[in-house]
């Protein structure tokens, strides 16, 4: 039997600070016939509140450290305003858009991670097999739209910051079993680039093999290096396609950059 | 055909500030067998972020003037921070919760109240026919528990602040037609006292009639006013049972205010 269509599509957080543009790609994202699910950060904002709360941003390697004030902070940014901003713009697009932290239908439940070498305070990481796609095809099948933020939850009471990323890597693979799933991360590039400063330098194809080679020239910078690790991930656990590309380009095909093994 | 129970059970602000109470009474409501769905506000802690981030709260009758700011700060507060908090501390009593804004899924569509003759902002006013029980009886039949933020919206994008004892009536009201539905308003006080300095001074019950007599007589406060008015137009709209008690006697029946016609 032939799976049917879904899109995961992970939006990043340049977008989502800037209101046209976010807009922009909700409309796009609300037109999509087949299923969807939508995974979203929302880093900026988080930051920017932080600041306004004189709460310090500690970042290692990209990635927040959350103590229990951070949390207070992501969690209110990331489940609260953001979430809820995208959801009503959503449903005023006719897309019946629910919105979800993983603890919510036990959605998605992480593991924090070992304080050991660093200690990242309350950050999750996940695996496919941490989604429960059972309950998000039940949300499906009842003509909901998924609308996930990064934040999950270890089934103890205990809320967790998680990368955006990470989430739409595990949901889409979690998906996979049931759906023939194509994973878009959309940002405000064109896709993976090899000159920052050249939109037209888009690398169309991204392999293993060419991942390696560019990481070791020092070609594609540090914050992608997680990115497509997350795809290859995604492949080989059975989503049939990852696409990294511009947000407004979201229903073009054959634009971007396309991830295979 | 004898209905199915139903408990709507709202929850006060004080409850929600003090982390001990909250686990406490979160224990108590995740242990009713009969179908639950929790309505809560979380008014402190929004005034208390207002005040870190140097946004002045203006309350007129009890209600709070919700300009854009104020909306960013509430839906934080409540459909982020409390909301997810709650959901994730069910989570762990082995409550499958689901923490939702009138937004997702579509749930309660509110009309912003008008600016005449005092503008409250983005302030949304519901009735029961602004709830999609429909929605709300599917989440139930697949086994979750919603648990309702007053954020609501009005289906054009626009995000609206409703008072948390109103939304509760409108859900309970909505449900009576599938449900036998008993609406309990949790709070810290033992009930609706005759005397605010003596606990012991529960009245227990309170007719239209009784309703009458003890706002005239200014035995009963202001902010005691709407809830009971809430709790008439309820038990008119077919709600079977409305009861105002602690949150620490949720389970016990016979205790606190009951509500009757």
């Amino acid at each position: 039997m032939r799976k049917a269509k879904l899109n995961v599509v992970k939006i990043g957080g340049n977008v989502i600070n800037q209101q046209q543009s976010l807009r922009s790609f909700l409309k796009l994202f609300a037109s999509m016939e087949e299923d969807k699910v939508l995974v979203h950060g929302g880093g900026r904002e988080a930051t920017t509140l932080a600041k306004a709360l004189n709460v310090e941003t500690r970042m290692i390697d990209g990635r927040r450290v959350t103590d229990g004030e951070t949390l207070n902070i992501v969690t209110m940014v990331y489940a609260g305003l953001i979430n809820k901003r995208i959801v009503s713009l959503l449903q005023a697009e006719g897309c019946d858009a629910i919105g979800l932290s993983g603890a919510d239908a036990n959605l998605i439940r992480a593991v924090r991670r070992n304080p050991e070498p660093v200690d990242y305070g309350y950050v999750g990481d996940v695996k496919n097999t941490s989604v429960n796609s059972l309950q998000i095809s039940s949300f499906l099948s009842d003509g909901l739209t998924p609308a996930i933020c990064a934040i999950t939850h270890d089934g103890a009471g205990q809320l967790l910051n998680t990368n955006a990323d990470s989430v739409a890597m595990a949901v889409a693979t979690a998906m996979a079993d049931r759906f023939d799933v194509t994973l878009t991360f959309c940002f405000e590039m064109p896709g993976v680039l090899s000159d920052p400063n050249d939109a037209s330098s888009i690398i169309p194809h991204i392999t293993p093999d060419i991942f390696m080679q560019l990481s070791e020239s020092g070609i594609i910078n540090a914050g992608m290096i997680p990115k497509l690790s997350n795809s290859f991930k995604a492949l080989q656990g059975g989503v049939s396609r990852v696409i990294i590309k511009n947000h407004l380009d979201l229903l073009d095909e054959g634009v971007g950059t396309i991830i295979e093994l």
